[in-house]
């Protein structure tokens, strides 16, 4: 198989695990593109994607564009901070305004959930979901799913722990269902605040107690405290949250085996991680960001050709 | 002939019907270009053009951008939001700057009227108005002229009733000089405080019941109610505008003809329009987006001629 | 020689002679090219270069950004405006996350004096300081330089009257070096208060009459009064300053010799400089501008040889 079944990319939860299969592979692929001399490949140097984020991201934004690039893709921005958006045009009339303009592919970053579901029914390029409210941010999982199976060698079979505020994360969400789609065993763990109350209906384990968490698990994608997206004062406190759910190497060394520790970033040191874990050993990082610029160029690639 | 007579493209007031008709054609065989698989010709490998907006418009730099990207031009984006302007730098001292960079073509909107008329006295590289205030928007007014031939086959000798915000409009003065030249009969349309004092002197026919100009036209062009534009509170207000200046189906129903219905966008559903006449088999606003690019194309090919 | 010894450009204070005069030298070749009709060449086609900016500066961005382009690079902006620096991130993280996505060049603007030297000793790209603080700005200081032996055909041996606020000046103090390393005098000139307690341990004259420095030198670099660093009210106000070290045509002709008048912009027309003055052909003030854009060529193109 070497086509996509889909369209867009909205999220994980309705994709099939032949589709995230076929990303991974082909991503594999431009990983060693961009570690060659020459890191640009000729693939979509017909295609105009537009980035068009209504919702600021510099580091995802960033992204997509080095992928697009790289693919040879004419790259065009659009962000909502100067945009006719806030003179009171409507979503659908705003992107059929811009594909009308002949614009093939929409990056769309978006702060209202299912915002790219509506517009994917309504317009006639290719969507990619770059993150929806606290729904779905799908090239995240992907990366992360990626950059396991790099490191372990399969994400089937792993045992995966994803830590912190569950509740407000569409990274969790998008992990969760790619983690599953390929296999492995997922836990959520955090305080019982940041926890969604009908999470364990996903088939994920919960767990309370960052210990045992980091004990049971083989990979600990540890999430950043989005203060910015909490919009009264909560519980817990920062300081709190770093007494009882940051990690500390010291907390590593008590284990008894290997683990990976994973962050999307931008880390928060001394909150979620302190410095002496996020530059150990032990944390993949910075090979994540690298990743989600070859995943990036694969979903792009695979939709330019689903598209044809 | 094939090449302009003018090395700048300040207004539509002060250029040549020749010219007008010169840009039509280039652009019928521009969207020919972007409408093909490979949407780039190389025309301006050389060129490079620098955005100067003082003034927010994601939709026409969108559009410039696009035009310039295809027309493989370099390109630079200047806006005033983090510019040299906020330091006290004149208006020339910014350009010339941006021009001693070796910028070959400079596309330029200002919330003055007439600046880029006093620039393109004052620098050596082609200016492009890409709107200066309340006054001119050559390139709108020469898209909706396209599109008006394109769909009737002739903009000679047909009506076109311009309705809205005559005042406040450089899209309205624009298409007024545009649709004169080229042979078109011209009404505006509008509540009286929205009209200019002294319109009838441009030789249009003024009408005030928006009932009667429907009846007559062959075209609507509707403008937005540029509410931003507004300083203080103002007669009709959005309520009574869209009361009694709104445009819906059923309008239209009653007519006894076909009836073209354009609109520069963005779109304010339910003021200007009903969204059932926006989305309908008379309105042609997504071909105009379309044609813009394919117009803008036409005129940076075009002057980049003009210039060598 | 043709190979730079150093793998950044943090400042000039700490680079050779010969590295200075190797860029001075490749950057007359750039100018050539960007004089041609064709001003591309494809020397850095497989470099990706990153403008990080953490403090505005459309100027220089611009001139990078077109730099960058006539290299042929690929280019992605950064700036801190809607980065996730407000996030809390750390500087190094910032960086590395971008150099993660396999950008090998770096060109960053901090309002922290030392920043670039810090990140080039972290991070593994080469890292090009485009103003750090109040501490240096080599490319401009690189640029004066150029334009100088451009216009009197060499520095060495020349007086330069380095004129206005000194004390806030990056400006001023990586001109200092330069002009040194290539065998000027030089002088600075200003109000007291403008002028940093030790300056005359650096080896120049000093001089609170800016009549008695225009009689001294053969070139006076003319700063701007930078406003907008000024935290708290200062003496001279800007009237008393531009009474007392403005320069006017009339104090020119009081000269008994030829006098070049430059200024790294944006000009205060009617405060460091009358208009008559700024448009005079004493002034090369558009020169250096066209001269920062070879200037930035030369120093990517030495600096991604100085990598490999």
């Amino acid at each position: 198989m070497s086509q996509l079944s889909t369209r867009h990319l909205l999220g994980i939860k309705n994709i099939s695990e032949d589709d995230v299969q076929l990303i991974l592979q082909t991503a594999a692929n431009f990983k060693e593109v961009i570690n060659r001399p020459i890191k640009k490949v000729p693939s979509l140097r017909d295609i105009t994607i537009a980035n068009v984020f209504f919702e600021n991201s510099t580091r995802t934004r960033l992204s997509f564009e080095l992928a697009e690039k790289r693919l040879s893709a004419d790259v065009v921005n659009f962000s909502s901070g100067n945009s006719s958006v806030k003179k009171g045009e409507t979503l659908v009339d705003t992107v059929n305004n811009i594909l009308s303009m002949k614009v093939d592919m929409v990056v769309m970053r978006h702060s209202s959930p299912g915002a790219p579901h509506f517009l994917s029914r309504n317009v006639s390029a290719n969507i990619v979901n770059a993150g929806d409210g606290t729904h779905e941010h799908p090239t995240q999982a992907l990366l992360d799913s990626f950059s396991i199976k790099e490191k372990l060698g399969d994400v089937a079979g792993k045992k995966v722990a994803i830590i912190g505020d569950i509740l407000h994360s569409r990274v969790a969400l998008s992990n969760i269902f790619c983690l599953q789609k390929l296999g492995a065993e997922v836990m959520v763990c955090g305080p019982i605040t940041l926890l969604p109350k009908h999470i364990a209906s996903l088939g994920v384990k919960v767990e309370l107690d960052v210990r045992k968490a980091l004990q049971w698990c083989d990979v600990a994608n540890v999430l950043r405290i989005q203060l910015e997206r909490q919009q009264i004062k909560y519980f817990p406190s920062l300081r709190e949250y770093s007494l009882y759910y940051g990690i500390n190497r010291k907390m590593l060394e008590e284990l008894d085996k290997e683990i990976v520790i994973m962050h999307p970033g931008p880390i928060n040191r001394g909150v979620e991680l302190s410095s002496d874990v996020a530059d150990s050993e032990h944390a993949i990082i910075l090979e994540q960001v690298q990743n989600g610029v070859a995943v990036r160029m694969a979903v792009l690639y695979l939709l330019a050709g689903a598209k044809g």
